[in-house]
């Protein structure tokens, strides 16, 4: 079967896959569509390579049928849609007080062990999500990153009626946007790239571009100077960082979503001890926030189709990859990985 | 009577102050005792300025005998023994949420306007909470701090069980440290200072000197790994900034008590994804703090004797706050006002 190796630093090849017959809690599946994740890029960047081992399979945000079921598996039959939640949980650690999704000894699947972009892929029964008739697997390719969305809203604990901003409208930003829309907030989106500023716009967003315009004046005038309830860093960039404390109000919160790697950046602590304010951390997801991804996407409130920048095969994947980082405006990229 | 007259940068000035009657909702007390705070060192030290009016009688952590009461006051009557919690609110703005004590129109009493460095005093009767019998005026001179220290432990939702870190053990961080053991929490302090480490150690508490030892080890052999729950960065230093992520567990809340004036700092965001860590801005108090402050002091479990660094007079402060200059170890020094 059909297969895509991640082989070294912007390198990927296609090749004979092994089918892996599915053990005791294991489940079998046809992959239906895979998206490409800003990891992925990562990965395909060489930054990845002491965690992915090479010749590896990647891809974790996938959606597909069931083609075979290991003993013991009641939660889905042969022929189910489901969308996989790519998380292998391992020994508890008492640092982690329970919470297995962001524990000591989880590995993530399409990073830490073979991912889905392939035709065929063995996980374990626990990861995988049911879809509902209405959804259809190309859509269910987004439900791992509007999960996503759905935990940093979770996080942020957002309620109807209050004030929100995103920094960063890429394809999780705009997910997020999307959560919060359905959550009754309202939403601005803050970004710099004029094309995604456009789609942002045309997808009914209220958006700003900081680098035209003040934008703590800008959102102190459209919320009549009450400012941001919550935020959402999603930039992972210093002016982000400047940004998201100059922008809430009195005990408002800063979810952190984007990873901050490198070098520590300036954060203004003045401000939380003035305005009682809140950074939290978000990552990942959870169960909940699968079941509530599932919900949303197959209420149709997401216009999906709008928001894919391509379809391709896995025999493109190579060229896929070369495209998005020759495009920072596009939203998300999915692989068909049956064709 | 008598008053303290904050004149210029380094300088008091005793002279008569002038007695205030008190007007609708306001009472005229008799001060007893009243601490100095780093708030009143650093207005000595000219760098407040721009805020305070000299000359200017300052001080805040006062408690008090009820002298006057003027039109319409219920709350208390002339004899009551009292705590001030001086924060006068001005007019609700949408910013504040209704945080008043945070609110953009707060005025500090003692800053703002008139202190407690004076035989007679008039404030809000709002500002005013009674004292009960057995808690002597010069404990309750502590409750003000005391109440800080509530507060920022009830920000940090700190539960019994739960292991915890005070990062910088001064007069606040010791509050917190007994507020904390009162809440049933195990109980870490970090410190430089020696002097304050033999004193915090010789009150029960668990003590790191992080220029000494590896403070990250030692905390994990002390917790078994599990590492801290809650923190609080009290220090208002670079390297208390480094520590509180690195101590945190997975959701672990830092306490944000200091005043991190100047540039901003750095702070590992990263570790805020990775762990869904938490940093919770604390500044004040709130009504229920002062209460809880009162209740914890009335208990008799805090020595309050053994953290009154010395006791003085009016006629005395411009010595004292050389005193303090030149005391780091120092802990709480209190003035009695009507000696």
């Amino acid at each position: 079967m059909k297969a895509a190796f991640y082989k070294e630093k912007g390198k990927f090849e296609l090749g004979e896959g092994k089918v892996v017959v599915p053990g005791p809690g294991e489940v079998r599946l046809d992959v239906a569509y895979c998206g490409v994740c800003g990891t992925d890029v990562h990965i395909f960047h060489g930054v990845m390579d002491k965690r992915v081992n090479p010749p590896q399979t990647i891809g974790h945000e996938a959606s597909a049928v069931v083609a075979e079921v290991g003993e013991g598996v009641t939660n889905v039959k042969v022929g189910y849609k489901v969308a996989v939640r790519p998380l292998r949980f391992g020994e508890p650690h008492p640092f982690d007080k329970g919470h297995a999704h962001v524990g000591k000894n989880l590995k993530f699947i399409g990073i830490d062990s073979e991912g889905a972009f392939q035709n065929s892929w063995t996980v374990p029964a626990y990861t995988l999500h049911q879809l509902p008739d209405g959804l259809s697997l190309e859509h269910g390719a987004f439900i791992e990153p509007l999960a996503v969305a759905c935990h940093d809203v979770k996080i942020g604990r957002v309620k109807s009626g209050e004030n929100t901003l995103v920094i960063g409208g890429g394809p999780i930003g705009t997910l997020i946007a999307y959560v919060l829309k359905e959550k009754g907030a309202n939403v601005i989106v803050s970004e710099v790239n004029e094309a995604r500023l456009k789609m942002l716009s045309e997808l009914g967003f209220q958006t700003i571009n900081p680098l035209k315009e003040n934008l703590v004046d800008r959102i102190s005038e459209l919320t009549e100077e009450k400012m941001i309830d919550c935020a959402f860093e999603v930039s992972g960039s210093a002016p982000g960082v400047k940004t998201m404390t100059e922008v809430v109000n009195v005990r408002g919160r800063i979810v952190m979503v984007a990873i901050h790697g490198g070098e520590p950046k300036p954060v203004d602590l003045f401000k939380f001890f003035w305005s009682e304010i809140e950074l939290l951390g978000a990552r990942l997801y959870e169960e909940d926030d699968y079941e509530e991804a599932i919900r949303i996407a197959a209420s149709g409130n997401i216009p999906f189709s709008k928001l894919i920048t391509s379809k391709n095969t896995l025999d493109n994947i190579q060229q896929i990859f070369e495209e998005i980082d020759q495009n920072p405006a596009g939203m998300k990229y999915l692989i068909d990985c049956q064709a």
